[in-house]
């Protein structure tokens, strides 16, 4: 099979990082460029990882590979999409507002920038939650008069939310949610991300935008493709001295009574999305339910099935919400909840025939 | 003045030494003696803090006293009470059963142990949230046919709930409550402790017990001396990398609606009660608000006014629950939330005429 | 081929665990039964290593073996040396004292304990370094009238130098070695331990006893079967907040004169004693050496070949001692330098017909 | 008196802060301007320091003055040096290269930046170690016909180095050392910095040109101020997760033989210059030894004496240096390594009459 050739924008921050690693050795796509700010075009990719005390950035466990490593970056604004068959995108929201229209006009564009996610004829998938709601791409098509169009992933602290949800909207239908999140450093990137000085025996009390951001998106993918779930959704997020893994301390009230054995029953049980199983990037199981009441931790439990699942523990019912149940739960927030989750969606449009798949067959 | 006669029992755990730490140079009460277990009875204090490798244990950030490293602990089965005119006790909650009620054959005991309670004579005193159950100790020393009596304060976690809960009871009434903490190791003690293997790099999603001491003792701190608050609370307790500092996550139901800008004029205005006020470990101020959001943060908000206020920030309103609103709050769990709130228990019972006053005066 | 019996004593501390770990799927060993003290005899291994708060002490990252969990350990005192062909000590020096000569007197016993390390008929092994000093057991043999012997493995401190040291020896040879040791938490174990209180934004600049073992093995290791090695060795040892991989700076005085390229070409080279080739835990290259100023770092390089190779960076000329090299290291704690290192020296002898092999074979 | 009005130039920086801290309240100085790079000119310095998330970066554990936090800052291009008695810089070198020359046209210059640390003419003072440097000031002022002049404080790493070396050299003379560096986060200050994400769980064995600074620094603070001392001097320093305080393990060979008992005699003694005693930033010792050998502390000790003090421990024999003496200091970097060891040399220098003092007195 001959993969489809892909450029990655925004490829030197954290999250382009993550693209690298989760397309190395990928069967059907092929990392054929790198394109990242004007300042560090023409410059190989080891070396615009470089801090100016020339150590590098490389922020993933798995080793940079060779090739890219030597691999001269273009600039983002120099990106031919005629030369590609897929964009995969990693850019700044400002950045990607103007850079993905430009390229969507040609060529797909699989997006972890929260740009365009709020877009009515956006889809915003998780795959084994909403993959129906990959239909909305004819109607942004057709809108927007591209060949391409933008798939944005959510935020990396909704992944694991919405994942925890659906199985309980499923069987018992969800009337509110109340969140308080303990991120994991990486989420924040690099510029400004968090210093050592600021996280260090500490925790920080709020990240900018992020809760806002939980809130609509994770109405918008329980919800139709046309209307966003009623559920109410509150939520604090705060920042930890974690590397890797964000932990959700979970609080829902249900529209049908459920025990806590119940719940953990259909957690166990689910299964998620056809469409999502099967995939290079899906794991074995969506979700992992701990009943050791201390898992799950991020650090143990992260990387469980590649950093694709989502780890679940301390079911509990909860007496003050109607109907509450509380959990606990660890997704991978550079894994799951960004790249190899936005992999992960561009391997499901693929099989679905959203991909140049008349080009790349 | 002749100052009190005190000793301590449990003196060598954490929180025995933040006990040695706030009564290093109180104006009323004089530490005359130390108790330990039999294991330690005879040694010099800082003998009995080394570990196996001969590493000290002194976790407290005040240095530890010159008279108190070198004074020669007793056992605590063997403290003579009439010795002395107060007890504080920062003994495991077994030892307490045991001990505490032997000690208040005779004289009062001031404990930081959770061994009583949950009794129905015995008052659990925040001083600026419930001075008025002070008056079950009549009750308790009548029923128990004690000279003494046991006074404990809540758990470390429970005391910045209560105290941020206080305020919005007095101004707009409370129905429900919802709370995940982060909390500091230094609150986990040394036996077994939290060992850096566990917490490094991690969050660990569970603290035995925890969780149902606070809703307890919640619902009996804001309640009546007969009968405790009906409201509801729910929480998840979990431990973080920090050396002192709990921070929680709170979602509150209101019986009357308010804005996020009454609730913070009414933290901002609270005083506390009376009894509560001018006492040697009283703050200038209950309750810190904070508009910045990054505000409160356990390392930076911990220490302020001795440790003994709570800090609070990020007050929001709530989509979710009636009348809901939402903050986050720093509480000192080894200073507010153990021994210095445990002194400051004392003192206020000291000037309400509760402690071996008749001797002491 | 039949598998060799073996019985781990020490089960439950951290470096037993790593003997779990490493002894899970070997194909020459296999883990018959596992001992630990009279206190945990009788319970199955999974709960034996839970905290008295039911927390898991599981402190190694790959999963504990679902049968392991359930084996039900006996008492170390109990063990009878006959039904097995092999036995692996983790325990206290002061256990091992007694057990390891008891056991000795009718299997090899492969340890990880110092209580003999210091005994002139006992050889202390590291594979790649000093295979040659394996023929002490048959004098040790000889002199304690045993069907077994005792061969303990180094030091996780030592193990690391010293293989540093060993191609400069045969290069250059090796006159003074100065070093500062970084180490990592899990070289504590877990009794006492290093608790977060002491080690979270803080370096202890001391570890019981850790200077003079270092001082001894590395004569010893470097020297003959017959005679320490003649080098002056002076270090301080340092315990920082890392989870595993012991960093540490080196200042080296070699008797001929060496460049800085001509020391990493010669760490580049080496390939270690030919009886440590090929080995099942055996690493493809024995060091890596750094190129990039910041590298070695413990997170990144501690995992490399399997934990089993020492990371040498930042290699440089030394201005001060006389034919002076300077370099980092990072070696892994409780692989190469404890658990796999003891059963790739189990390996080793072996191969060379020490383990038992008329039985075995 | 009327105290000297100051400039500060390079306020937002972590450095700068520090120098704000340590000014806040200075019975001498007085701050009247703080400038900052164009960019930063015109707003008010707490807004300065926010990140791009609106996340405040003032990383000094006082609290933050209001009226500072509230000045405008003005572009350290455009401060006119005729406004003010003295200037202090906490620039980087290159900015350095550009301001300082022309604030020393008119002004003393104290500075914590390294770029003229290193000529001929200009002194690099530790008040208690080399206090009569400071006659190179002359000289200075005449070949650059300067009214004012430049006097940078040595790096932070060798600030504590040297102050354990004087004592030294003045009983026993120092022929070499050996000193391995754990440094903490705040000396990298705010750009890079150093990220959460590089130091959690680790040890960066590299910083950027800091050994070269050390060798040179420690020669030329001890030597004459017209020749640079003949020891030799070599340094790994490394980076490790401690928020302020840098560990050094020195090892050093004497001209004459001395005991450990002896070495720490010294150290107990020492008093420094007699220009440096009693000044407003002098702490009661400059010298504080520890016979627990877990001490010092990063995060124990590096407060003492308002952390001006070098807390020194683990003071042993070297076997393998000629007449070598071994131990560990901690020494706070921003403190006395910095903003107020900066100060401290104003403060000696005032007092000596190099500070405007016709203006001033």
């Amino acid at each position: 099979m001959k993969k489809l050739r892909c450029v990655l924008i925004g490829a030197t921050g954290v999250a382009g990082q993550q693209f690298v690693a989760a397309l190395a050795k990928h069967p059907w796509f092929e990392l054929t460029s790198l394109a990242a700010s004007t300042r560090n075009a023409g410059k190989p990719y080891a070396e615009a990882l470089k801090n100016s005390n020339g150590m590098s950035g490389w922020f993933v466990s798995e080793p940079l590979p060779e090739w890219v490593a030597q691999h001269v970056m273009q600039s983002g604004d120099e990106v031919r999409a005629g030369d590609f068959d897929l964009a995969f995108s990693a850019v700044e929201a400002e950045v990607a507002k103007v850079l993905e229209p430009k390229l969507a006009a040609t060529i797909p564009v699989i997006s972890a920038a929260s740009a365009f996610r709020y877009e009515d004829d956006v889809p915003l998938i998780i795959p084994p939650v909403n993959s129906v709601h990959a239909g909305l791409i004819e109607a942004q098509k057709a809108r927007r008069q591209g060949k391409g169009f933008i798939a944005p992933i959510p935020n990396c602290t909704t992944t694991g939310l919405a994942i925890s949800l659906a199985p309980l909207e499923q069987a018992f239908g969800v009337k509110a949610v109340l969140m308080t999140s303990m991120q994991a450093v990486s989420g924040a990137g690099r510029s400004p991300g968090v210093t050592a000085l600021d996280v260090t025996d500490n925790v920080i009390p709020h990240i900018a935008k992020e809760e806002g951001k939980v809130e609509i998106e994770t109405k918008k993918i329980l919800g139709t493709s046309s209307a966003p779930h009623a559920l109410g959704v509150s939520c604090t997020c705060t920042r930890v001295a974690v590397l890797d893994g964000h932990t959700e301390a979970v609080h829902v009230s249900l529209k049908k009574k459920a025990s806590a054995a119940e719940v953990a029953a259909i957690f166990r049980e689910w299964k998620g999305d056809v469409a999502s199983r099967g995939l290079p990037s899906s794991p074995n199981k969506w979700i992992e339910v701990h009943d050791d009441p201390y898992r799950p931790q991020p650090r143990l439990d992260r990387d469980v099935h590649g950093g694709m699942a989502t780890s679940i523990g301390r079911i509990r019912e909860d007496s003050v919400l109607e109907n509450g149940v509380k959990y606990v739960l660890v997704s991978h927030n550079t894994k799951m909840g960004a790249a190899k989750g936005a992999v992960l969606l561009a391997e499901m449009l693929y099989q679905q025939g959203f991909l140049g798949n008349s080009a790349g067959k």
